[in-house]
């Protein structure tokens, strides 16, 4: 996985993740909106990055935007978080939208440098949208778990109409109307932000409604949750990958083995090592579950509106694979890293819990368990996941 | 495990745990010392508990102390640490110390109504007994881990000599020259005070230092690590029991199931269900492991000078058993108990996430992996584990 | 879990068990009905050991006649299915028949010394059972998994009448019409002739029939399930313990440890050490939990007709409790013991594998998965188990 | 894993093991030499497979001819293990020998049809090579686990001189004074005709004598032990994926659920799916640790003589997980694959055990514990494995 390297984007991704890295454990305590942090990322060019290069972005591929998001997510999977939904909504564009609808948001992006938020909660029923005699909309309503909708410049939010129809819209975040709250108070992944926005008959025209296509209305706009658990998966084991090295360093720096230990010092401890050879197994198992989904991904992405049901399908079994995987291995690491950095690192200062309780709260967004029960209809029936916003 | 019906303390004991359930959360996220609630133990009653009746206590078995131990950690984990680690300075005077020394500190505790705390961590070396010519010692130096030293009376505290052997004294807490310093700060265990204490050649007289017959003097006296692990085992199985409670009144809670889940209710999902039957079943053999144990215990203590090292040995099988089927079991069900209750049970407000903060933090203090050693040696070899402060 | 010594049945059931592990291994090659091995069981005395003494027995407790299955399934897990499934049978008519019957058949097989076998499959419907026009019927039909239905003296029969009915009858196994055919040939558990039996037009009278009170009819007869069960467990703990010995064994001989490691014999390597450890704690958690729930059956027995549905349904998660650890346990030890006793133990003269493939095959009785699903609605919906064949 | 499609070796291949599948079962029980199937192998050309193009072979890579070794393990683990071992000696030559034995062997191989076995197992120090005075050997002893020795028609085997150096040399399988013993009777791999081969005197001369360059003199001749641990990977996958075929099948052909179930069929059960989630998942990330492997593998060998210690290292390193993983997963799905195929799939007839017992038998040839502790020792330290004959 070391395609980064040498790539335009490597140098300010590396300054950007240095700085980072030094505030991590404090903003985890502070929570709240990381402005600063979120400004070294608009700064950086990085928000271009997935927008092609037709439309004035780094035309990078899925695969690669999303190795960056694994890369942030061992620093702060908050702020990876941001910057991949960042890039889900300006994708949801690309899925669900009409070519001028496209042509001008990513252009904008690229021209306004906007960050994009998230407002579009399909499992939250709670905002209707009343038409608003124009053939455009009125949003009204709160929407819960709302990443990034602070400090953004454009959200993409969802409301059901009165027949239950998804509606997804574009608007700007400081339109009249829309409030966002500063709610979030979590025991993970705090400087996500994914607290409610409040919508009070908020308009959105016409143009602004992704109905041409419209969302999943193709094998190819399915492709949107499968671009969304991706983003889950690199987020899980860039978490395992940070705390396997904060683990490391502690073992590392241990003098004294335990009492009953003959090894000379820790790192030579043979149930020492036996943590962190699982921990290995783990980990780079779920690496290549999730660079060969990535792969899948990227194929079926360059493939457009050709792509078929079953190509579709398969590439979600191997995106659900990647994302049980990396769940597992980034809480299994997570959860056991205490057992060889010893009692001593548990201090507050070092906010080891971070990666448990991020990589905890993350792994809920939906069931494991209805996962590993796709994966077995798959295993055993032949199905292929039947698309939804979850799979 | 419901002997505590009944019995005198059981009133006290449940006033007591219900005003502490009502700011558990809260001072989770305060830390610092807990002295409202160290009162309200103070004034309960309960540290009076193991003392014998001919000194002026309840003369409960150490069964039923610990049992109490368990039902305080279902709500406060770092409460229960403290009562536990009070009766426990005063078991190690019954086990180290002499007949006049039992009396005089056991009868002043109740006469008192001291809280004790500890400063005995012995495998930090860096504090030193100096002779004071006099045949008492300066103990000189810093010592970490000092559970419950802050708002206590007296203090266990130990020291080397310059042929490296361990004195353990007992002091008040406000002689001159020791200084509990209100410098912890942990992910878990927050308010268990395990800070640093301070002895700057502080005076121990002779007739303080537990010397006749000393620290792991006999089989009897070597009960004293045997109960400090049970401790732990005590603390762990409550911390999951507690878990429990709070995952299931969150699942009872939740009205809607999974989209892809057929159940009308989460608490009908077949997943879900399944957890729980596997929290069940860890705890439930955790339980009977640790119930098992005390009872030998009970009976090896009182068994007293005539313990034999074999007896020992077989309560230390039993002991080891027990711990590491608690640590196992609480670790898994705090570690997994989000999977039941769903994403929005991880608010902070709800501070689920302090379970798993506290057994993780607690499982740490002495390595599982070599108790797990200690019973593999059982049972290959037919080994006892040999008597140590952590075995 | 010493109880049996001392009582009269240790000696004869010592001598049946040297026997029996004599020939153990060759026995589970050739497979087939061990006649030799029936007929020292026989002439032990053991069957009579669950019978009241008012009707000639030894009158043991269930939880004593369950150890010595335990015991027995440590050396030969297919006879102790046999002799736990004659006491069955015989428990059934005790809580299924009239004081007549049970006066009769329980005299009878000690007087006769009679060795009974099963043909009580609810699960196989079909057993037809046709009105003989006399209030007896002719019962018609092939049964599968009829263990010990071979070289029996009687057996329980079940069958369904033409509006669903169960009906269970006892009859000689040498009745005309019966057909006991040696076509069972399993992966495991080889000797418990857990074939088919085919009934053509067998009369069953009307006093055959254990119709008063009959099958399940009170939460007293629906112990019977629960005793079923709790042979299940014993057997699977007992294979379990067989398994631990049979590793003990082998890594003792072995001299010389893996070329990487440190130790001087294998029986002294850290993994090693940790493998058996962990053996221990899950057997030592099963035995308990088992010893736990036959305290509970015992208790629930003695309460005959005035048991409650509620207090069954306590005995019923401890059952359900105990046969998931014991089968985990049991499972657990059989599948990872070669990794301690190393490549040569997997020479066919040893037939080491028996362990697992017996626990392997007896697990699937029923699924654990239901089990642990039943234990779950226990622990979140405070439901007891619904009384049925396996619950 | 699609690349055999299409390949000349295909159709041959399929041929192979449609025939061998026929008898897989019965094989098993018999245990014994398969003449039969071995010819098959002979004549379908695939003993060419690896050998060079210049030499008159395929010159199929690694990655190939191993994963042909897979899909033979799906079938005929023991089968695929003599295969593999065949190639594996052409290996060994080609690492170890001089240009001239390279091109005699290898050529004469092609030539004369020859399937060579082995009788070089370095832990087994009883067979001694005692010098013939004219710069050869005589080998003398007994050596075990010589699998594929059988009706081979050469044999690499080794000796230790009175240096302890370890001699390997080619050998007629039939030269005087070797006896090739019939005593191989196992619990698993019962047809690898892994027993013992006796050594009178051989005489091997001194160009017979694999000493230019010689067993593991530089990073690319301690490839040898990385492609015997590759093949292990190889085979223990394959019978994973065996198994989850076989329980596949054996779980759509049930039709009745469990009566608890409210699934209408054993496939739509939720819990029997997540058995096959889980499976899938173990067996996917096996599969892609092992075909990464393979790619580092088939790099490494192109590499030759110029192969650095530290690039041989990681190649080490990503062969060690790939065995790890799938041993692991070989074993999970071989256990487990019980619980969804139901009781009545344990007969005798389908031999269903076999998967188990076969990768339990295979997953000892070398402690996977002392692998996991290798894969820590570079997760941890960064360190390598030191190259010997099993890493």
């Amino acid at each position: 996985m070391s395609r980064i390297q040498d790539a335009p984007w490597t140098e300010p991704l590396e300054a950007v993740l240095r700085e980072w890295a030094q505030t991590a454990a404090a903003r985890d305590k502070a929570g709240g909106t990381a402005f600063h942090e979120r400004r070294l990322l608009r700064e950086s060019g990085l928000l271009r990055l997935s927008v092609p290069v037709e439309h004035g972005g780094d035309g990078a591929p899925w695969s690669t935007t999303l190795d960056i998001v694994r890369r942030m997510a061992q620093v702060d999977s908050s702020l990876a978080h941001l910057f991949a939904f960042h890039h889900l909504q300006l994708a949801t564009i690309r899925l669900f939208g009409s070519d001028t609808q496209i042509r001008h948001w990513l252009g904008e992006t690229i021209a306004q440098g906007w960050f994009w938020g998230n407002a579009l909660n399909p499992l939250d029923k709670s905002t209707r949208a009343l038409p608003d005699g124009a053939g455009g909309y009125l949003f009204d309503g709160r929407k819960s778990f709302c990443s990034g909708a602070r400090d953004s410049d454009r959200l993409l939010a969802s409301a059901f109409d009165v027949d239950g129809r998804l509606l997804i819209g574009a608007t700007p975040t400081n339109r009249a109307g829309i409030t966002v709250l500063d709610d979030w108070d979590n025991m993970g992944q705090r400087q996500t932000d994914s607290g409610t926005v409040v919508f009070e008959r908020v308009p959105i025209a016409m143009d602004e409604l992704l109905l041409q296509p419209g969302p999943l209305s193709s094998p190819f706009a399915t492709l949107r949750p499968l671009l969304a658990q991706s983003i889950l998966s690199h987020i899980y084991l860039g978490i395992g990958e940070g705390a396997l090295q904060a683990a490391r360093d502690a073992t590392l720096a241990q003098t004294r083995p335990w009492i009953a230990s003959q090894a000379e010092r820790p790192a030579e401890d043979p149930y020492v090592l036996a943590h962190y050879g699982d921990f290995w197994i783990a980990l780079e198992g779920a690496r290549l579950l999730v660079e060969r989904a990535m792969q899948a991904f990227d194929r079926a992405w360059q493939r457009g509106l050709a792509l078929t049901e079953s190509e579709r399908g398969e590439v979600a079994v191997a995106v659900a694979a990647s994302k049980v995987a990396a769940a597992r291995a980034g809480l299994e690491v997570a959860h056991r890293m205490f057992e060889v950095t010893g009692a001593r690192s548990t201090t507050a200062a070092l906010r080891l819990d971070r990666f448990w309780r991020n990589v905890r709260v993350h792994t809920l967004h939906d069931p494991l368990d209805y996962k590993v029960r796709e994966l077995g209809d798959w295993a055993l029936n032949g199905r292929i996941p039947k698309p939804s916003f979850y799979s």
